[in-house]
């Protein structure tokens, strides 16, 4: 086998690709800034803006207004509007949000295992 | 259940909680721009700088060698010189990066089930 000079694009073709767009996109995704600490508190089930800013220190207002209008637009978090007095708005997660669970259990896993050293 | 206050410190006591900070710094690791890709290129089994540049479409070089540098320093990637002529250098992924394996798949998972959106 190491007689042969590696060529990448037919080594491509043979395994699992080295890039792979949708990958890419959603690990860029879960990984914005403030996105996954979001998505997560909302898996534990925050489902208030209020509730969710009390949770993630160092987010702003104006920096999870800004997110959960980019994970609706990726039909990750459904926006609820209950007609009460006053008016109450609740965040959900859709189904491709909440599916995310089990790539945040695996994520919290290696978490544990291995910390990341302070910064 | 309902009629008592929400109050979200007593929360966080009794489940898992909203916000944790290894996770939070795990999961902007890996979403870091490039840094997902570069460590799924080496996932495959590239081990050469020139292999992972032509890999990832877009990755310049010099933004390579900055994340290489970083995930070194996460202790995620390491950087092996091969005393031949000209000397060769080969970059693996440790025991805690190659542990990333499983939290790569089940972002693969997801990504193929819920396909982001062009944009």
């Amino acid at each position: 086998m190491d007689d042969v000079a590696p060529d990448v694009a037919a080594e491509e073709d043979a395994g699992p690709a080295a890039f792979c767009p949708q990958f890419h996109q959603a690990v860029e995704l879960i990984g914005r800034r403030w996105s996954g600490a979001i998505i997560r508190a909302l898996l534990v089930g925050r489902t208030r803006f209020c509730e969710v800013t009390v949770a993630i220190p160092g987010l702003s207002d104006r920096l999870l207004s800004e997110r959960l209008k980019e994970l609706e637009a990726e039909d990750i978090v459904s926006r609820t509007v209950i007609p009460d007095t006053p008016v109450k708005i609740e965040y959900h997660l859709t189904a491709k949000g909440a599916a995310l669970g089990e790539v945040f259990a695996a994520i919290s896993a290696w978490a544990d295992q291995y910390p990341v050293p302070g910064r």
